[in-house]
C-alpha cells in the first residue's frame, strides 16, 4: 500500500509501504476512505513534535471501514463503517477510568502519526481499536465525520469547555485556521455575548464570520489589545483561546484576558514562551493547557446526525490519494490556497 | 504619630509622620493594636512591586480598635476591636459583586500599603471601613488575627481552593514561608494523602512538619523532582502551590505536576518566567494566578475562634512598635533568625 511518511524535518513523501498487520489483540485494520491533514502534521513537518521519528506514517484524522480485527476486539465487526480518532486509549489505566483518554498510560493518547503510524496511508492498524473508533451513524457523512476525528473535540473540550465559556461572556479566539474556527462554532453553544477572532489572513476572518464571529481583527494592521479593551470597558475578555502554537500568540492571550478571565491553550508548541507573571500574579488568571481526551466525540456526533452542528464550508478541498503531496502543499498554504482542512479520500 | 515609610527599593524607616484623616464617608480611624510584616512588603522593599511610591507607609495585616468613622460607616462603631484586612472593597463594582473583592473597580483591591498608606502606623485609616474589616469574636486572639488578614485567606483561596486539593491528592508547596506554612494548615482541611514541603532552610522546613508536612525537601541537597516522581509511580503532584515567587521556584513547579494536574501560583512576582509550552501543551495542566479576596475570611474567623485552625507558633517574634527597624531585621533574615511571622504591637 502507499502512505505519506515523515522523513524529518521538512520531508514527506507519499510513497509505498507493507500494509499494517495485528499486532495485538485489540488491534483493528482499517481501509481509509477519507483523511484530513492537522495543523499538527504542519507542526510535525516544522520539527516542533521532536518525538516522531522519520520512517513514520503521519496522520490521526480518518474514517473508514474495518477489513480485520484482532481476537481481543469486541465491539466491532468486518465491515464497519468507524472515525478513527486522534486518541486510542486503553480503558483501563487510571487516566482512562477517568475519561482522560489523552493521558492514556498504557500505550494510547495520541499515538496514530506520533509514536505509531497514522492513518494518512490505504490502510491503517488502529490499536485499541474497541476504544479509538466509533461507529458512523447513517446521517453523518464523511466529510462531516474527519472533522470529529480531532478539530472539533479538541476545540470543544481544550478550548471551549477548559476556557469554561458562558452565557454573555466575551471570548476571543487567536488564530482562525480549522482548530480556531471550530472553536468558534462550539463556542457558540454557549451563547457568548461576543467571539472576536484574530487572525493575520483576511480569507480566514472571513471563515470566522461565516462560522459565527461577529468581530474579527487582521493581526497586523489592527491592535487587537485596544479593540478588545474598547468592548469590554478596558478589562479584557472572559476567555482568550491560543489556536497558533508560537510564542507570541501565547502572549498576546495574557494580555488580552480580564482579572478573573481565563486563557486556554489549544495550540501545538515547539518552544516555551514568557508568562509575565509580574503582571498575572495578582490578576486570578486561569491558564490550561491539554491535549483532546475524546470524552466529548459520541455527543458530538450525536449533535452533527441531529443537525445542531452544521461543518460545511469546514472542508474546502478533496484530493484523491495520489494528490496526497498537492494535498499538503495546498493545505500549508492557505493564505494563497484559501484552504480550511483538504480532504484525501480512497 | 509613627509609621513604617517606604523611600524606595532597600529603603525604610520607623518616622514621624501626619495623623491620618477620614477623607472619605466610608473611611475609618483605627488605633492599630498588632501588625505583622509581610514576604510582600519584602518584594516591595526588593522592587518587585513598582506601583508603590515612596513616603508610602507599608503594612496591610493588623488588628486595631476603631477611633472614628465616616458619616457612611453603617456597620462599625467607635471602640470595635476589628481585623484590618489586606483587601478593601466597594461592595458595589461589577467583580465586588461576585466576591471578587481583590480586583475591586473601585479603588479597592490591596491599596493598603500598595496604593495608599498602610497599617505599619500606630493610627491607620481603612477606606471602605465596612467591608474592609470584620469585628473580633472575643476568642480570637490578636495572635490569631493579624495571621487571617492575609496570609490564611491567601493561602486557602490562592493556593487550596484555586489548587482545587482532593482528598487523597499528592499535595506540592514550594516555599515554606508563612504562606507557604498557611498552605499547609488549610490544604489539611481537604484530607491530602501527602504534603510535600520544599525550601532551602531546615527549620522552615521543620515548621512545615509542625503545622502537616509529611515529607520535606530539602532544596539544594536534595531533587524535589526525584522525590515527587518516586513517590507518585513517575507522574507527578495532584497539586503543587508556588509560595516564594521567583521565576526558578514556578518553573520547578510546572515540572512537578502530575498530567491533569493544577499548579496554583500564590507568590508574588517581580520578574516573568519561563513557561515550557513545548512540553506542557499536550500534558493538561491548569495555572492559576491570584491575588486574595477575602471571601473565606469570616469563614476562617469561625473556624479559628471554634479551635478548629491551630495557629500557635506561626508568630515567632514580638516587637514594640519603637523596634519596628529591628522587626523587619528579624523577618528578612529568617535562615539565621528562625522567624516565622513577626508581630509588632502597640
Amino acid at each position: 500500500m502507499k502512505g505519506l511518511v515523515y522523513g524529518g524535518p521538512g520531508v514527506r513523501s507519499w510513497t509505498e509501504i507493507p500494509d499494517p498487520i495485528i499486532q495485538d489483540p485489540r488491534d483493528a485494520i482499517i481501509r481509509v476512505d477519507a483523511v484530513t491533514i492537522c495543523g499538527t502534521d504542519l507542526h510535525i513537518l516544522g520539527g516542533d513534535v521532536p518525538e516522531v521519528e522519520p520512517g513514520r506514517v503521519l496522520g490521526h484524522e480518518a474514517v473508514g471501514t474495518v477489513v480485520e480485527i484482532g481476537d481481543g476486539v469486541s465491539g466491532l465487526a468486518v465491515g464497519d463503517s468507524v472515525l478513527a480518532s486522534c486518541i486510542s486509549a486503553c480503558g483501563i489505566c487510571s487516566y482512562c477510568r477517568q475519561g482522560a483518554y489523552g493521558q492514556c498510560r498504557n500505550g494510547g493518547g495520541w499515538i496514530l502519526g506520533h509514536l505509531v503510524d497514522g492513518v494518512q496511508s490505504e490502510l491503517a492498524r488502529i490499536p485499541f481499536a474497541d476504544l479509538s473508533t466509533y461507529k458512523l451513524p447513517e446521517q453523518v457523512t464523511n466529510e462531516a465525520a474527519v472533522l470529529l476525528a480531532d478539530i472539533l473535540p479538541t476545540s470543544y473540550e481544550v478550548g471551549v469547555l477548559n476556557g469554561g465559556v458562558r452565557p454573555g461572556d466575551t471570548v476571543v479566539i487567536v488564530g482562525a485556521g480549522p482548530i480556531g474556527l471550530a472553536a468558534v462554532i462550539t463556542a457558540r453553544l454557549f451563547s457568548p455575548a461576543h467571539i472576536v477572532v484574530i487572525d493575520k489572513a483576511q480569507s480566514r476572518l472571513q471563515a470566522a464570520k461565516m462560522f459565527g464571529a461577529d468581530i474579527t481583527v487582521l493581526a497586523g494592521s489592527q491592535d487587537p489589545l485596544e479593540t478588545v479593551r474598547a468592548m469590554t470597558g478596558g478589562l479584557g475578555a472572559d476567555v482568550v483561546m491560543e489556536a497558533v502554537g508560537t510564542p507570541s500568540t501565547f502572549e498576546l492571550c495574557t494580555t488580552l484576558v480580564r482579572p478573573g478571565g481565563r486563557v486556554a491553550n489549544i495550540g501545538v508548541h515547539g518552544k516555551p514562551a514568557t508568562l509575565h507573571l509580574e503582571d498575572l500574579w495578582i490578576r486570578n488568571v486561569t491558564i490550561t493547557t491539554g491535549l483532546v481526551d475524546t470524552y466529548s466525540t459520541p455527543r458530538l456526533l450525536d449533535m452533527v446526525a441531529a443537525g445542531q452542528l452544521d461543518l460545511g464550508h469546514m472542508i474546502t478541498h478533496h484530493f484523491g490519494f495520489g494528490e496526497f503531496m498537492d494535498a499538503y502543499d495546498v493545505f500549508a498554504d492557505p493564505i494563497h490556497s484559501g484552504a480550511l482542512k483538504v480532504m484525501v479520500s480512497g
